[in-house]
């Protein structure tokens, strides 16, 4: 049984579900089907979710708010036009809709999801009829009506571990199920959705529930690259990664999807397909447990930006047990989260996302280092960014280091940082914010364009 | 105005004690010496501060030692005919001596304090002795008649900081000063001795006491070098290092002398010169707050080994604020201190001395950090070893990664762990235990032999 989600662009227009329709029904092991609401068709288009937020703000605001209505209700109307799908449903979604708008508003945040989860539902409520249209047995199936429970958390629900025996009755209904992504209900009954990377989160929840044997993810892309397409021009694809390789991966802005989204089907060991709505005979990218080395020992290259190093020195520091704990314990006060901790004998740096720092938060922070920890300089620097390569086995392939080391000393850029010696997957590189699209060039020259 | 300080071989026998003599007079000023107890003539010999400790010894347990008092006054007599100092003088020394060993034995810690301090003091007393023979105005200076005055823990004295006031009324004497190395007195009028490199530290105390020009510290090698000479064989000689330099370096196992007894130098930025007692004319090694930048980045390579590291896997451990905080607190709870903490997304590793996790206390730590830190792995790996290049300004030369990294992987060497970006004048490299050597030879031939 494969459990299969697709994005937004796959649902935003009656073309795409055609594609759907053709993608689910060519294997009979897609039984159960995670949609998003319709997205963008062309880059100038607004999705769903983003008329469906102006409704939100219309009606908190004066009440009332027909156009913004009447624009998601144009959006189904043409889907279903497109597709053969009776006016009656869309009436009914239209009826629905009208109703939460009108409907309690005294809690924005409670009301903001129930709205915007609409976008999600009636998706599936289409996607269900044409199926049905189509000759095809498939069944819109409510999140409450299947028993996922999530904490009444709204805009950041957490699934409730309850939720995946009832999920596991799914696998005994006749036909197709279509399930709306991005939300479930509290135990009170209440809409209440996921964070980013919603309906990315709710297939995941359902994989494990039902025990898939794998989860599809369709997205528009053919693959997962080897590095970001928008800094290197047709990267080579990654037809296969581990989790810990994607997990690494995702935290260095790589953004094919948000990877926390995916730890439901990875505690279950269920292998993720990343495809392409568009070109589904491509055979993606498969992420799971373990993978056979192959291509040499780094998998891809990712990079972010926006960090700050608080660089922080005391003679005999190095003497001193406790000093880095309690420097650490300071920046806890702030709510500040650090990223690395590079340190000489009298000095340590605590690598942190600049943004944190914000709002005065930085010079608090300095002062306290040098008052309560007699510190004898303290020094903040901004703009630094993070480059990082990625590859399962890499830590016992000798020289990987060289390569890199030697790649970026040729581009011209300084290290300014290395972080090697916990993770087995990752070298982290720091440099200067300036430095980082080169430094990711220089890398994939070095790793991936071996001629 | 210099002090100068000579070890242990250099006050050996006569014949060094004229080299000294020699020394101290070519230069007006070198008006502070100090002097250690007399070391080993040949490879066999005693130091007479170990025939001293056999006194201690022998005196604890029986009440006597008659023999061990005896070869220690030989070796006075010795030198003392052999400069034509006065029989008298060593009849005063052994006289006295003898009063400490049958005087008050009930504090052993105390009672060691002033029997080992004599070596010094008696030495002093003799250098001064040849210096009258010879015409030249010098006098013993005891520590307690010159103000240094020192915390009450036996064989761990700290400077107290009004010692440096009093010293400072040193420079008004007249003739040259013959001061004993290794100790002071406590404010209650007792002999305490200083902790390893004792008589370092007294020239060290001296030098910012006096305020002198330069602090001369003469030992039997005519420099420091950029390598252990142990490694590699006829290693360069290093002319000028910067305290930071030094600093790093001795941590990494550099043993010229313990970096802690010049911080009182180092305190009043007095530089510190390594010279030979043997072989005056070199010119040493000269440490210094700055140095001209020469022969490329690195200045020297140290490495020690005895390491371990403590892995610790946790699934977004990334959110956890306070993870890494946590983990250091429980490691100073069995007081053990770290030295590099490198990190990946969801694991982090703690390089510590592995002496430190002896008796049991590995298994603590580790349950501790599973049950309070629910932590999914952890992992000790123990014989690593830590490679340090060294260097001012290196962190600004792009380049010098790449070259160490490429020449431990031509080597062979895996790196397991780099501990970059903090410390502006090193780079440190963790590599399995058994490949220290080839991997300090490996960057020695990178960094300084260019042919």
């Amino acid at each position: 049984m494969k459990v299969v989600k697709f994005g937004g662009t796959s649902v935003a227009s009656g073309e795409q579900i055609q594609k759907i329709f053709n993608i689910v029904t060519s294997d009979p092991e897609r039984k159960v089907v995670v949609v998003s609401a319709p997205g963008k068709r062309f880059k100038e288009d607004i999705k769903v979710t983003d008329l469906l937020l102006s409704c939100v703000e219309q009606y908190l605001s004066s009440g009332e708010g027909k156009e913004a209505f009447e624009a998601v209700v144009v959006r189904y109307k043409e889907i279903a036009d497109y597709l053969g799908v009776s006016a009656e449903v869309v009436d009914r979604i239209s009826m629905e809709l009208l109703e939460i708008l009108h409907g309690d508003r005294s809690d924005a945040a409670r009301f903001r999801d129930a709205v915007v989860a609409s976008g999600e539902d009636n998706c599936a409520k289409i996607v269900a009829a044409y199926f049905n249209v189509q000759g095809v047995e498939a069944h819109y199936v409510n999140p409450k009506e299947a028993g996922l429970f999530v904490t009444d958390e709204p805009g950041n629900a957490q699934v409730l571990p309850e939720s995946y025996e009832n999920l596991y009755a799914l696998r005994d209904r006749s036909g197709i199920i279509i399930f709306p992504g991005f939300f479930g209900y509290s135990k009170e009954g209440a809409v209440v959705t996921f964070s980013r990377g919603g309906s990315d989160i709710t297939g995941s929840i359902l994989a494990n529930g039902v025990k898939a044997a794998v989860y599809e993810n369709f997205t528009d892309v053919d693959s997962v690259y080897s590095v970001n397409p928008n800094i290197v021009s047709n990267p080579k694809a990654i037809q296969e990664l581990t989790y810990r390789e994607m997990r690494e991966l995702s935290y260095a802005g790589f953004a094919v999807f948000h990877d926390e989204a995916l730890i439901p089907a990875f505690r279950a060991q269920i292998p993720v397909v990343i495809k392409n709505t568009n070109n589904p005979s491509a055979p993606g990218t498969r992420i799971a447990h373990e993978r056979e080395h192959q291509n040499g020992p780094v998998t891809g290259i990712a990079s972010d930006n926006g960090f700050a190093s608080i660089y922080v020195s005391k003679y005999l520091m190095n003497r001193e047990v406790g000093f880095g704990r309690k420097l650490l314990h300071i920046l806890e006060d702030y709510d500040v989260s650090y990223e690395h901790t590079p340190s000489g004998i009298d000095d340590i740096s605590v690598i942190v996302r600049q943004k944190q720092l914000d709002g005065g938060t930085e010079e608090q922070i300095v002062q306290r280092i040098k008052d309560e920890l007699q510190a004898d300089s303290v020094t903040v620097k901004r703009d630094l960014a993070m480059v990082m390569i990625v590859g399962e086995g890499m830590q016992q392939n000798i020289g990987t280091t060289a390569k890199a080391a030697t790649a970026l000393s040729k581009a011209g850029v300084n290290i300014e940082m290395i972080n090697q010696g916990s993770s087995e997957v990752s070298m982290m590189y720091g440099v200067q914010g300036v430095d980082e699209q080169k430094a990711v060039r220089a890398l994939y020259d070095a790793f991936f364009n071996n001629n």
